[in-house]
């Protein structure tokens, strides 16, 4: 007997009809004698319908009240989900955040989880029933319910599955497991069996979109084996894990791409210690994320600093570096649009210095012009044009062979 | 200043566009200097379309389940109505049932209130803030979440009230008041200035529908003055208060009336003291509501029973009846639907011994059969044909001159 927890989210629980489905799949590991704890996300397109209502009353609404609306859409979920389970005569219970003991901070919109009084679920759990919870969302010491932001279900079920010492977490989603790249734009992309807890962080925050990176930091803080698996196709999917008890270790193991790409250029700041402090603190406090950051100097003791971010900041981006003039003491603000960002992940990397070498070898045979480069220790992120983000995609997967199954060991 | 609870119900907030028209109304009580509290049902067929998801999923919900899913309900009211007060420049606040402090028994569907904790309220208040509390809803000792039933909104606005020691509690609907019949089919029903708590629990069971049974009960109890007004309109309501208080002081106050009525008659029961609670015991067993109750001997040492039911419950009353013909030893039944009731309901009628006969008497002088009968001490209910109701309602609205004001004091 082990103890699972299943996270299911707002795709896999869209209708009624898909609520049943996964009420099926929740049965099948309960009927194989383990212990079950669900996690769910609102249904569908809940969640941005009750975005669009707020926006009609406000442009700003307040975040506690914004909380209080967007709880609503689990709190459906996990109560449909439960009635599922009981009218297929199983025994189960469902719990909002606070109930399920889900303490974070005294922040709105965006809190971290400080603790989990599991006691509630195990109780249950000791009871024999099915435990369905609602993920995304929890409470303060004050008992304000508070959200977890973006990717927060993903959160909540490796939480639980941690705070419980759960066997494992699994996490179904709308595709049947982490791919090399995006399957809907090469078709040579291959399903990985295994990937590290750090590549599919790196390929979470590159945009990949399977897995919140927050979900991926606290398994592997926590030590607790995912899976990324289809919550309609029944084939295994992909488990993610400690380097050390994988099977393949691959030099480059996936291929992450984003497009929308804008590239901020501030020509002629002074080069001071504080300057680029200074405009990284100005973008931060106006929520604006900077991807890669490039600085050069120049002959005539200025810096010359290049960014990238979402097109859709642009403006934001141009307006507050404009009202900071006086202060940021630049000479003028360059932009280039239409780009975008290409990846290669894989912990091989890091004892293979030749593999960003490699990957600028393929994009100039390829004839794409690399725009910005960032590197880390397993990752290499390029900015090209918007029209050449596929090509180099495929150039890319072709050549580091990611289409064919663990001949490149390290 | 003085602290008033306004509760708004489901119509009156049916909408974005409604919500911020009871934003007005709030905030012009707020700007007059007082403290308030509003309580909110679900926006108008929320609560339906959550019921039949539920269907579409069991046709036997958990209760428990349902009590997670409709409390949903609520809370996207508050959260809107908050941000709406907010966006308009109040502070403001939302709070669900169990973080308003509203305590009830461990009962789903249908719990009462046990006690109120609003120390979370009046930290609010003190703090010059709104409140919005979610009506309907509660939680019991073990952080369950519970719901009051039918009209919980009414009862929750009342209870908070209570707990308060507010002056006044509003109840805005959809109609400006209480009228002496139902306007929608006579009219020349007029709108009541006041009406006593125990006319308005008559009438509130006869099926007037504008404010719950429960909540008037409740009221009562704890002597806060109700005002049954329009959300849409800005004219003076019904005021609701003891007798005493009132300025007018009518032999009958107002008529009720409700179609769809079925008479059940059960012949040739044994004359044994038990035999009427076994059977009214069974049919309550099996949550069948019977009203009017009617007792004949019969020449042969056995009782013919008559009492009335809803339509809609004739075949699971047969259904109960035939199953239990062994136990309850009758010789055979009869049914007679279409009929309808009609009541007349005043404090005055108490001391004026003849109010029952002139009902009669405006029956007879208008052709109409009367087929049963049962009084109280404030009111006279008759079974007539569906078909003479409205008739029956227009003779006695007439003859109880009720179009006209104040005219038959005490």
């Amino acid at each position: 007997m082990a103890l699972i927890v299943q996270k299911f989210g707002g795709t896999s629980v869209g209708s009624v009809e898909k609520i049943k489905n996964v009420a099926n799949r929740v049965i099948e590991e309960a009927e194989n004698g383990n212990e079950v704890v669900v996690v769910v996300s609102a249904m569908g397109k809940t969640t941005d319908e009750l975005v669009y209502m707020a926006q009609d009353i406000s442009r700003t609404p307040s975040k506690r009240e914004m909380d209080m609306l967007l709880t609503t859409g689990e709190q459906v979920t996990i109560s449909l989900l439960t009635m599922a389970l009981i009218e297929a005569g199983h025994e189960a219970i469902s719990f909002t955040g606070w109930q399920a003991g889900m303490q974070t901070e005294s922040v709105h919109g965006n809190a971290r989880i400080l603790d989990i009084d599991a006691s509630r679920i195990q109780a249950q759990l000791k009871a024999k029933k099915i435990v369905v919870v609602a993920g995304f969302q929890g409470s303060d010491a004050n008992g304000e319910i508070t959200t977890l932001g973006r990717g927060g279900s993903d959160t909540t079920a490796v939480a639980i599955a941690a705070a419980l010492n759960a066997d494992r977490c699994d996490i179904y989603t709308d595709v049947t497991g982490v791919f090399t790249t995006d399957p809907r734009y090469i078709k040579e992309a291959r399903k990985l069996q295994s990937i590290s807890y750090d590549e599919m962080l790196e390929l979470a925050n590159l945009g990949a979109g399977v897995l919140h990176p927050r979900a991926v930091e606290y398994a592997k803080n926590h030590q607790i084996p995912l899976e990324v698996r289809s919550s309609m196709e029944k084939e295994a999917g992909t488990t993610i894990e400690e380097e050390a008890t994988m099977e393949e270790n691959l030099i480059v193991r996936g291929i992450a791409f984003e497009d929308s790409i804008t590239r901020v250029t501030v020509n002629g700041l002074p080069r001071s210690l504080g300057s680029l402090s200074t405009i990284f603190m100005t973008l931060a406090k106006n929520r604006i994320n900077v991807d890669i950051i490039i600085q050069s100097m120049t002959a005539e003791d200025t810096t010359n600093l290049s960014f990238s971010i979402k097109s859709e900041d642009t403006e934001a981006v141009l307006n507050v570096l404009e009202n900071n003039k006086d202060q940021l003491a630049f000479d003028r603000i360059e932009t280039e649009g239409g780009l975008a960002k290409v990846s290669i992940v894989g912990s091989g990397m890091v004892s293979n210095p030749g593999v960003a070498a490699e990957m600028f070898e393929v994009m100039a045979n390829t004839g794409i012009q690399v725009k910005m480069v960032s590197t880390s220790e397993i990752k290499v992120s390029t900015v090209v044009n918007e029209k050449e983000m596929v090509k180099a995609v495929e150039a890319l997967h072709e050549a580091f062979k990611l289409g064919q199954h663990a001949k490149v060991l390290v």
